[in-house]
């Protein structure tokens, strides 16, 4: 078993990575949590390991209720939230209870805001079964729902007690949410590792036939980089900041579609190549990276090129971005794969670079 | 101005206590804020001092938006949470920004939670304008909002950045909602004080007239004692929780009558009773001390007998309390005017002496 420590003094906890971990579960938690746990999940992965999950708890002592919810980023919303509160006040659920994500981002970004919220908080567990959410958002506490006008508008730093992760569970992923996860893996490479990226170069193939050793190696590695930088700047007052690298027109993305053309990773796919396009517009990266980054995302089967929308709708969406102050707009960029940084880039800037480049004039 | 300092480290933050201060809160806040405020008050406080704080914001070069809810525990929804998001959305407020609650309990629970999970994280202000919220629930950090099975289940701890007292402000306050304000002034003397019970036995009918000076020594007194309790316990693992003398069941006669029919104070007044004499029934309490508990209530026009509901009510919904765990409900129990503990107390007991005591059989 791998295991990577995310430091963060009081608030530190383990990611866990081995195959079939999923039925080890209760064993893991046995020692560290209190004897009840509601599990959260979706309609999609409860027939597939909701039950192993279940009784591995159950053999290890713990009370386990379930909650599932519909599968979709458009139901990661404050209404569901309520649903999942009312149960868990049905439950009878205390302080000395804990909560576990078992699902994607977006179980994920749901468990852990409702933990970080009800009762003012209990512990949680993430048990991630997508790639996205085994390199990304099971890591790092970020928790939250999307409101209407915006993605991720309202939520909080919450960390988990403990990530659980069992790559074996990516045997039965959908191809095209395997597609969406190596966006995020991608990323990992251009914002701070070049020799991850000449590897996902060279490996591509065999990651995506799911060949369990390369799969792990890369669930490792991504847990490594985010686990470092969550313990340098756990609140993104600084370095996080990367880590959005292709998110913040991959947010307007999935804004303007409304959270349904395209998943999570092929927004930010598409957002890191127009990074890319307007680092080199800027003189900041040289054409052989921003080539080098978008023959990796084509490569990975993921789109490149932005839906066609007015820049003004761009524009509108963007400003509203958590990472916006006053009227720029922060874009991380890249200098070179393995180094960016962050540059505010005013609304006149973009605009020009979204009506050349990207949107209907 | 009395400045009463709340020590969290890091989240550290002062309570100013002066007459007449909202005229002056720009001012105070203008060297530490960002740029942009925006204010949530409720439909009876705006008309009364809404345009005096968003002229001194103003003078003092903040931009303020403003949010105006309706007056009311029964709006304390997440329901309403969602109208404060879309609008904090619509208003474009950034990181930068910074929240202010301009009012009592109600605002100030949902400001402060709006504040923890807008952008997942951003600055605020309390600006209390009843006893309640001067003395008790805008020192802290205790945020969040009720869900129709219970009260307060639904928050996070985020602390203001500072506390704005102007006790002038109470000279408009109902007499009503004074009273109720009144009932968290004596848990202070009960729970850790009895100097100050006494004071209370002895000055009751000044601060009941408005006396401007009985009044700010009796808010400088509770800041006091709820600033070092909170200081010492920031997340409630001890001491804190003698903080909730009165409120557990309290809470469930508000859950009871629909959050309607009794204002928090009277429903914390009933429940300091009643936590008296079940104090006296185990034998914890003298009768002397519950009976100047009882009188001090009953002077400040507060109720001291608990609606009439079956003891098997009360137990469901007791049963739920944040506080409670597994079959036990956790009392904190006086053992004298001025110490108190927390007891666990079993079902069987509860019921009991919710039969013998307070409730339909």
């Amino acid at each position: 078993m791998h295991t990577v420590d995310v430091d963060l003094g009081l608030r530190s906890y383990d990611i866990h990575i081995d195959n079939g971990l999923i039925g080890r579960a209760g064993t893991l938690l046995s020692a560290a949590m209190g004897r009840t746990a509601a599990v959260i999940t979706n309609s999609t992965i409860a027939p597939l390991y909701l039950t192993a999950l279940k009784n591995s708890l159950a053999a290890a002592g713990f009370k386990v209720f379930e909650i599932v919810l519909p599968d979709g980023e458009q139901f990661k919303t404050l209404d569901t939230m309520h649903v999942i509160y009312d149960q868990l006040l049905g439950f009878g659920l205390d302080r000395s209870g804990f909560l576990v994500a078992l699902g994607g981002g977006v179980v994920g970004d749901m468990t852990g805001f409702a933990a970080a919220t009800f009762l003012r908080g209990i512990p949680f567990v993430q048990i991630p079964t997508t790639l996205l959410a085994q390199v990304d958002s099971s890591v790092g506490g970020k928790t939250g729902v999307n409101l209407p006008g915006g993605k991720n508008m309202v939520g909080a730093f919450y960390q988990p007690k403990a990530v659980i992760i069992d790559p074996l569970v990516l045997q039965t992923l959908p191809e095209r949410e395997l597609r969406a996860g190596l966006a995020e893996v991608i990323k990992y490479g251009v914002i701070s590792d070049p020799g991850f990226f000449a590897f996902l170069e060279s490996n591509l193939r065999a990651i995506m036939r799911l060949d369990t050793a390369a799969l792990a190696s890369v669930i490792v590695r991504c847990c490594s980089i985010k686990a470092d930088i969550t313990s340098r700047d756990e609140r993104e007052q600084g370095v996080r900041a990367h880590l959005n690298f292709g998110h913040t027109l991959g947010h307007a993305v999935e804004t303007l579609t409304g959270y349904a053309d395209f998943l999570h990773g092929e927004a930010v796919a598409i957002g890191m190549c127009a990074a890319a396009q307007l680092a080199q517009s800027l003189g900041l990266c040289g054409s052989a990276d921003v080539h080098r980054i978008e023959g990796l995302v084509e490569r990975a089967g993921l789109p490149v090129a932005a839906p066609q929308f007015p820049a003004v709708d761009y524009l509108r969406v963007m400003l509203k971005d958590k990472k916006k102050t006053g009227s720029t707009v922060n874009f991380v960029l890249p200098h070179r794969i393995g180094e960016v940084a962050l540059h505010p880039v005013s609304q006149d800037r973009l605009r020009a670079f979204l009506t050349g480049n990207l949107a209907m004039p």
